[in-house]
């Protein structure tokens, strides 16, 4: 890296992605805009292909007048050659395809389970977690010897285990995990305040939050607008939507889309807990399922929706089908803000200004009612060259009981995966809330999941009878 | 009290009962077989004439010629005269009626949710924890200002809840819950001793164990007899046993009667987590319902049975009778041992022989992984005029978690409880693993269990909606 | 106040000054250098006529031309006057006289013990302690009642009782203590980078470092400059300087000025810990007397000062006379920065822009392996309305060890103070390094200092015999 | 072992002797006196000849017609012959000779420092663990490999030390420290119970205490007898005793033994900090040094004794001279009690009555205050093949915080004494509160120190300059 006037050029950037896609170009977006920082992106793909369309993609973007960030464009033949040397490394992979997606989601439902999202917790999120490990273990190995000092930015879910295993695998290793969940409660509160009192333009990094939980499960408890206690607005504003809930881009797209909510559980988990529950309703109710997503019914009642993964198919043959179109020409190559946040990191890692902000980490106090060590999400200080967390203090007894829950579900995961423990998984899964199921059924599940994603898992003995 | 030569007389206990009537025979029975004490027993009971009746069978059975302990009976007016000045104070209620009980108990069923016993936790338990608390509150009160270096047994259950309560109403209170569910596992092992090695005649305190957990989900992770370690033949002992698991009294009673067991969830636990769970299979079904309870035939399938409160009723109209009978002398009044260590415990602290057995207390460190001051089971040493617990250890992290969670749940209803919280409560209530109820259906349950009981709750208001 | 395109007017400020006088001017000339502020300053002294004189002193301040910050100054007859409805509180006392405090530091000397601050630790700080908590649990009780909401910040010693003292009479303050040591360890590393580098104009907040510990006894396990890690470099430095140390201000200086020092002390630390020791080897030698501080000789082969209180005394005879000349017009008065954070930090809780840096607050979690809810200083986020300290991490078990003994000493005294329990305060006297006397002639000393100091003590009985 | 009817016979029991000669006398006595168990003792000693001493008077004394226990004496050729295959190892070692010890005792004065014993903590303790260490390392290999299951029994000092080198060496080893200052405590407390209230004859386990801290610098917070609290007549006791303190085997032996004591230390302990002292004045005071062992004039008036090494040699050649006259039959052989608790404990585990005493083991949360893992000190409860520590709950702050200065340092030192890591050794010594010593003074003690050891040390380099 060179450094100079405020800039920082000759940066390496490995992007590790796997089959997912669109991410990439949401990255390179950002890049553009960006005037301080330069140098040249490896885009790693499994499916070479892939990497070769988002690096002539890229190249475009880059080469647009209106870019101001530099940067080279490289489709990596290997991991290996991605890593070695690289300033930053991004992973956000697809762990398999979607058809071990499919079971995932889909799977469980014989047995009465929905799921949202199937990413995080529950039966998906388990065996989304077994197929990631081997490949974080793999990644984090050749990041301990190619390029120890880089940081690591993970956008994969499951998130808490993906960073987990980054750190079980290379303790000494610079990364962290990314969500825009907390960014969305964010936006939330700004438009409270906008039906509320009228109060325009408020953007979300003007709404300050402190943050703490695990990702997609995360909790503020305090919230201010200007020095302005958020906290007694949100209640009155919770009463004002009443029974309806809150659609911030409105009924059609709310009852419609699977993306679509009304935030109705975020607004229960408020009233009988006293903390904004900060993440959207669908991976919100995969922590509580009992109560918002114990049928199809329920569901709808709580006003979101379950996401099929041949929603994610059709999303993916676009995605595809524009790629295609953005190289031939037929579609423009545009840059577009992202709404994630990791450019302004890359820039305070690199001491172009601080910035606070939410983010996962193992836990060193910051939540010290939590088992030390496990990945927690809370905010942090960027600045350059390190990362702090904020110390966001204890929760609630009762808010944290739900939450260490999945905590220790999780760890439990990620030993059991290290260890390739089946009935240390096994009990993870049986014990996680979404699998309320008698045991003999939990097994057969288990057994059907296994066999339906084992090629990924890395080698399992034993499975439970 | 007084003390000559390795005897104590002049004791005053008072008894204090609420309509549960058959425990005060057994302690009746055991008083009469030790001959180093001696005093007076006041009887309190809500219903004088079943405190009246009991004063008339224990003046018989302490006349008996085989009676070595002498006590004079009282039946006493009021909760005041039988604390003033006692020594020891034991607690053994039916909090309400069996009216209430069929309300914990069965109003659940109509949402799907099966509980084998319904008096510790689920809703059940949480309503009969909001029952006893204004009781036990008041005693606590009582025991403050008319005995406050009395020692006070607990055989209520909820016994977490009954326990933690009196600490919070007195905090310098001597006070100690018992339950024989661990002596029923020292059996079980004795009887795998048998069966596996042909040992006759091992009494249960032979089999010293390390207890740790709470009552009804505790367990233990050492196990030996003379020395030996059990764990490896209780493993041989559940693979010789198979899927029909061990009978103790012979399959017929475990097929028939309410209270029958076949042991397979202790089994199963035991398998999949490599501790003991030392409480009946009907007990510890209840701490993960989603494995063991989800409904009737996975109940038959784990090999144990619910306890409808009609049982319950019927076996008290026949100890109303035996009570009649045994006044007009038409049954004989004998003495037999309870199987309790009461009076075991009694002559430990009067400094009549030191003993270690399980008790539930505050967590003062004997499992430095629950929260402090939750009371939890473990064993302790009871000396003259002291208990002490026993160093537990931390339980594995997977158990703690099943633990915790419930730990949490029963600290929550007491704080709830105390401040006559609804929306604290109603939280617990609902993250009960047996309450896996969509939110509405909780509410619905939760307002109609409090209607059929809100006479004995001390007064809630604002029930959820 | 008053809110408009990023500035704030109609702020009310009170500034409650006992004695010490020159801390103000340092304030209103950063008031005065910083556009974005406006509003009065209540100034309340004791001794009302220095509160008269610096009224006036500021007012020619404010009026100056290069004057930015407009604020209007008043001379407060009450401590309530002043506190009421006040936004900012800032506090900065000389608990009692400079005649008591010649007891702290001098009366010790008569057996053997010396001080060199006398301020913080040791049987000067102890007293000193015993003087202020009257003082500020007045305080506290006074902005409970006027102006819960201001945001206090506290620059008296002993910093750490200071700032605990206000949470324990009032846990709802938001009160912060502010101490510029840190400050000077920055300095000494950029000097360390110019020396060894080459690198000349660092500033000192450009050496980005984590804090964790208590006020003058506080550790730095990072620091970096542009995002390159210090330590190496500091312990080069250090070697490089040998057995002179490294005198900031030059030989003459460290040689003859009470306050000279030749960072002995920190380096010694940081060889034989691997932390920098971050506060002046005058403060740092008062935690571990045995090593730096037994006698004269040890202090002047470590290479720094005592500081007699009669040079204090003439300190404040020259204050006082430029008091005076300002006021004549005999001195100009000026504007200089005062190089402390006070201003800077009120500007973040305005929303005026974030900052990071180091402060003085409870613990919550920051520092887990020192007691919760004690006072410890690690860096903190302030932005609007709001300070979260960065979560600093343990302290290696044996650095941990030299800290939490006066952290354990710190809090008795607190906790004997709010009692008037002498024993209490007692034994953390005598348990203080510095008085590593027989209790014979503890006992003596603390009756002698008792005795000397007893008016502003507020009572105490049975002082030991 | 063989096993029947209350008896167990053919025990191999390993003692491992170094040159300290008399224990072993003690313990042939008390197996004498026992008639449950019989076997083999296998006696170790660097010096072969003291063990074939000990094994000719051993052989003498269980011919002795009293003789109940009935045990083989063999003189093990080396250490792995003793303990291969032991039941039982009872380690009883001086590190070195008294030359080195005279250098742990006398070697400091010459700096100020004056040790009361020397084995424990300060200079002496320190350079005593040192040299222990490589010892205890070899010991507790063997034992892993030759006698996994034993159980081993530490008599040797510094006892933290080496309890803890044998678990930090072999995690799974079933070791505990033995100690006998609490019992002078409970012998103090019957004392007072006589003195002050005519009771006779009361033996010291009739005195029940709570302990809970080190080893010789133990607390009880808790005394009773027949259930009586002794808390209130201990205060009394020390009020009528008033400045002479207590002489129990009188003023004579008080003031001419090097072991005599007036317990003054014991009772100003008790007076400032509520807890009784449980240990001789000797021990307490080296960990309160300042107060109470400042010099030789400090100790005179707090009535004990410096105990210097010549006074140890004198004693072994009396001791060695006794042994020849044993042989010879000059001097006839005894069996007498010891007062020690091992055949007691060795008893309770092998299944012949239970036992609840003080011993030294890992800290697993029955002192949740102390670092757990560190050894402490605490009643346990021994049973068949089981030692458990009872929950002897935290330690009072102030108290917690003398304690734990030294639990870190012991820590330390153990932990630098397995890395021969020399700076973590020192940094142990100097912040050990008996060498309060100017940096300079203490690292030439520890030079010295060193030299005057080095060949039992285990080679360390890089001494502090």
């Amino acid at each position: 890296m060179k450094r100079e006037k405020g800039k920082v050029s000759e940066i390496k950037l490995a992007y590790i992605e796997g089959g997912s896609r669109g991410w990439a170009w949401g990255l390179m977006g950002d890049l553009a805009m960006e005037a301080s920082m330069s140098g040249t992106i490896h885009l790693y793909d499994i499916d070479h292909e892939a990497a070769a369309n988002n690096q002539k993609i890229g190249t475009k973007m880059f080469a647009l007048p209106e870019a101001k960030g530099r940067w080279d464009l490289v489709s990596s033949p290997s991991l290996q050659e991605a890593l070695n040397g690289a300033d930053f490394v991004i992973i956000s992979i697809l762990p398999a395809t979607y058809k071990e997606m499919q079971s995932d989601v889909h799977a469980p439902e014989q047995y009465g389970i929905y799921q949202a999202v199937g990413d995080t917790v529950g039966p998906g999120g388990v065996f989304r977690a077994l197929r990631t490990i081997p490949i974080y273990q793999e990644i984090a190995a050749n990041i301990k010897q190619l390029c120890p000092e880089a940081w690591v930015i993970n956008y994969t879910n499951p998130m808490t285990v993906c960073t987990r295993t980054l750190y079980e695998a290379f303790p000494g290793i610079k990364a962290f995990g990314c969500c825009h969940e907390v960014f969305g409660t964010q936006v939330l509160l700004a438009e409270a305040l906008k039906e509320m009192e009228g109060i325009e333009g408020i953007e979300r990094h003007e709404i300050a939050v402190n943050v703490k939980g695990i990702n997609h499960f995360t909790w503020l408890d305090q919230a201010s607008y200007q020095g302005r206690d958020l906290l007694p607005l949100y209640r009155e504003f919770i009463r004002r939507c009443g029974k309806d809930g809150y659609a911030e881009r409105g009924r059609e797209y709310a009852e419609t889309s699977v993306f679509g909510t009304t935030n109705l559980v975020k607004f229960d988990l408020f009233e009988r807990y006293g903390l904004i529950a900060a993440a959207g309703d669908r991976h919100l109710a995969e922590f509580c399922p009992g109560w918002y997503l114990k049928n199809p019914e329920t569901v709808r009642r709580w006003g979101f929706h379950l996401t099929p993964v041949s929603f994610r198919e059709s999303e993916l043959v676009n995605r595809n089908q524009r790629a295609a179109d953005m190289i031939s020409g037929k579609e423009p190559v545009e840059i577009k803000p992202s709404g994630e946040e990791g450019v302004r990191q890359m820039k305070a890692l690199l001491g172009l200004g601080d910035l606070t902000t939410n983010v996962n980490l193992p836990n060193m106090g910051q939540i010290p009612s939590l088992p030390f060590g496990a990945v927690v999400e809370t905010n942090a200080v960027f600045a350059h060259n390190s990362i702090r967390p904020v110390a966001a203090g204890e929760l609630p007894q009762e808010v944290n009981s739900l939450v260490c829950r999945h905590v220790v579900n999780q760890e439990q995961v990620v030993k059991g995966g290290f260890a390739r423990d089946v009935s240390r998984v096994f009990n993870a899964f049986a014990n996680d809330p979404l699998v309320a199921l008698p045991l003999q059924d939990a097994k057969e599940l288990f057994r059907t999941m296994y066999t339906n994603t084992k090629e990924y898992l890395g080698g399992y003995s034993n499975l439970p009878e």
